[in-house]
């Protein structure tokens, strides 16, 4: 690992993100809650690390590739850092670690708080905490779209030939590229929801704050009642589409925005992703109607979509207490909660193209015990998927596996209950938010120990960052290869080969 | 698929099941429950029914490939069915539904039940009830060593060299080899420990059937008490022994009973297992020792050891309501539920072995990620397993996660609540016995619906025969490579070639 080169990248990204504790400014002077100077500190005190950084360490000229994995980790962990910031001084959050918890399930988009009640906050920094959701949402687009694949982590790779621009191996000029080209579908869709939101009564602050927690399904509110405050079927409609489109690869909305609208049905995870939350949706709701949970059809259908969605995309928003639905709808909406979205959304969760890939797998299994000398290869729309890709995805799940494990193991062993304490891994791991009993929708993290949010920190940062990019940078052999960083002053000329 | 031939086998494996029937008429006369003609009429039917199919189907020389699953599946349900007339014609249990649960539950060594006092049984008939557990414990062995890795199922093959005798492609000469070597270590084991309960005052009544319940790791006791109703620490330390080496590979304990002791720990799986049972007891001894749930450091390890191996194992078990202990050890006993035993033991669950190969694919792609230039393979003792293998094992646990799935919706939606039918799921699929809530140790599967019955008497024989055994028999393409039967009446001459 080229530890300067490292360490400079990540100070101008740090830069990059100052300017952002700017945003807030506009809301505080609007609401006048006097959060002006603190923002500004926040955001010279996070330039002035930034510069720092940048200016003490040399830039290389060729990052490589166990390099991407160090800034890829580092930069969630310290903008993570920064961003707690304005939690802690705005004076609403005493404690650091309950700070630190909410900034990165914030920048991880997972959603979970560690506040009973979110207004006690001042208006500029809930706007903040929603632009945490946002800027990680971009994030992980770029990350799974460009990153991933060419660190080869979880079976990613199967992705690395689906963005247009130049497939050369260096890192930089792919990822600003895509980023370039993401960028466009996810700011339209954040604007288009903003406007359609405002268009139903909602304030533009709160439209502001719902888009960007929708597109980043992220699932932090404004409000403790979550969308249940709004109580407008338009509204939930809206957020339901807006769910929906974020749970998607982003590539394929680049190619639909670009008038290639065939893409979406062409592409074998996005067919998957629909009938599988289509098939939710009528179960619950033939469960709903059979225990009469809901009355009518267009409220039975609407709830029904809601629920599936926000646990599917893992946003985590709540407008129903499903804890009180049949428990045909639990089973349902739990299994929903690992599956997760697309890849290369901004969903979190196991990610429906490796089910559909484990799932292949099994039938060609079967298959072949039937007829045991027929060869089969399993296929991505026209695409033969190699051997590589499949261990790759093996090896992601028995990861996926152990972190749960051991994570609920230490949870659980600092004295939280069976169902809080699984049900809390499982929604930080997944990035969703909520999960049952004491952490359940209507509840929050705060009362846990502080040992527990640790853990939970780590989860959530894990399944960000698909397990593996995390995994790697554990590892002894990771750290032996790292070099000395250089430090600007001790710049010189190589010593030249030949004498005097 | 040889129709004529798989009938004729299955004929042959019921009269053989039937002079099984005949052994609870000792216990029948010496305890005057005048159960004697019940048992002759069933013997007498199996018999019956045996010669007749064993009479109108031809034999065929070879049985293929094919023919292996149909035998393997048929004769699980055809055992099942006679195995469940006893417990119909006693009287005591006038559903037949409940009758095939109980019967299934045994041939599978399931240990689950329908009855919440066992003791309405007659004495004789509480000992076929762990008689199907013994035949069944035997018959997964041999499955498990002998036919499955020919069969190619779920990673199985690996165990294709591992067994002495010849090795010809042909099932039947390796089947009754391999019965043979391991029916030495299995018969020997189940007559120590009658001998050992006996020494510690146990009835030979008592000590036979708990005997047969613990080598085939069912969990039937002849007390709704289970082994707590000895009260007894000798007791428990004798079934703790035995727990133990029922959930080791058996073709380990032929080496072993051939002196090659070393055989053992030289077997990666054995070493494992031993750790991950060791190191979960020394766990929940350190989680009950700070909670205080039990004082003196006997008794703690006692009912640490205890729990852990009749849940790893999948034997079922109870001495101690494990729903009281703390959440950390509640987790871990979930954890190992899944587990199960090593594979060629008479243990449940997903298997040592697959877990281990897992977690080795999950390290080589850790590693390959740090050095993507390196090249590894995955080394189980000194040789390397075949990529084959890994997508096996893949598929197996692709097929076991949908299984899961599906089953658990279909309780659920029967009415069942979520955490007695999931667990319910778990508990038979596995192959344990009891679940938790409303199935949990103190209480029984009598009062869920018939048709959530039905879902978990498949999820029982699923789990036992690997999950593949079963699907492949219910793919369309296995029935359409049937052929018709052909009755002995129906023999003729093949016509010859030549005219005339």
């Amino acid at each position: 690992m080229r530890t300067g080169g490292v360490l400079n990248i990540l100070g101008k990204l740090l830069i990059v993100l100052s300017f952002s504790l700017l945003t807030p400014i506009p809301f505080s002077l609007y609401f006048g809650d006097g959060m002006v100077p603190m923002f500004l500190l926040c955001a010279g005190f996070g330039a002035l690390l930034g510069i720092a950084m940048a200016a003490l360490f040399l830039p290389e000229k060729e990052l490589g590739y166990r390099d991407g994995f160090a800034v890829v980790v580092l930069s969630w962990v310290l903008f993570a850092f920064i961003g707690a910031l304005p939690y802690y001084f705005c004076g609403a959050m005493p404690s650091f670690v309950d700070c630190y918890f909410e900034s990165m399930s914030g920048f991880t988009t997972t959603g979970s708080t560690v506040l009973s009640q979110v207004e006690v906050l001042p208006a500029s920094v809930l706007f903040w905490r929603a632009m945490t959701h946002w800027l990680g949402g971009m994030g992980i687009i770029v990350l799974s779209l460009a990153v991933l694949p060419l660190l080869g982590i979880g079976g990613m790779q199967l992705f690395q030939a689906e963005m247009p621009g130049p497939t050369k191996d260096r890192l930089a000029p792919r990822i600003q590229d895509t980023a370039r080209i993401l960028w466009r579908a996810y700011l339209l869709f954040t604007l288009l929801e903003i406007l359609l939101l405002m268009l139903g009564g909602v304030s533009f602050f709160d439209a502001v704050c719902h888009s960007f927690a929708t597109l980043a399904t992220g699932g932090f509110s404004t409000h403790t009642a979550s969308v249940g405050f709004f109580r407008s079927a338009y509204v939930e409609t809206v957020i339901i589409v807006f769910m929906f489109l974020a749970g998607v690869n982003f590539s394929l909305h680049h190619h639909g925005l670009s008038g290639r609208l065939s893409a979406y049905w062409r592409n074998e995870e996005f067919r998957l992703y629909v009938w599988l939350s289509g098939g939710a949706v009528l179960l619950i709701m033939l469960a709903n109607w059979h225990y009469r949970t809901y009355i009518g059809f267009g409220d039975n259908l609407r709830t029904a979509a809601f629920q599936v969605y926000t646990v599917l995309t893992t946003t985590g928003f709540g407008t129903a207490d499903f804890d009180q639905w049949p428990a045909v709808c639990k089973v349902l909406l739990v299994a929903l909660m690992f599956i997760g979205g697309c890849a290369g959304s901004t969903g979190g969760g196991i990610k429906v193209v490796r089910f559909l890939l484990f799932f292949k797998y099994a039938r060609l299994q079967l298959r072949s015990l039937v007829h045991p000398r027929a060869v089969g290869a399993i296929k991505m729309g026209h695409v033969k998927v190699p051997q590589e890709v499949m261990i790759s995805i093996l090896g992601f799940f028995a990861l996926y596996i152990a972190v749960f494990l051991l994570a609920s193991l230490m949870v659980t062993a600092l004295g939280v209950d069976l169902v809080t304490g699984t049900t809390a891994v499982i929604a930080t791991l997944n990035n969703i938010g909520p999960g049952l009993n004491l952490v359940g929708p209507a509840q929050h993290f705060g009362h846990l120990p502080a040992l527990a949010k640790v853990v939970l920190v780590i989860c959530m940062l894990a399944g960000r960052l698909e397990l593996y990019t995390l995994a790697v940078l554990l590892t002894p052999d990771f750290w032996s290869m790292a070099r000395k960083p250089v430090w600007r002053w001790s710049r010189r000329r190589k010593p030249a080969t030949s004498p005097g």
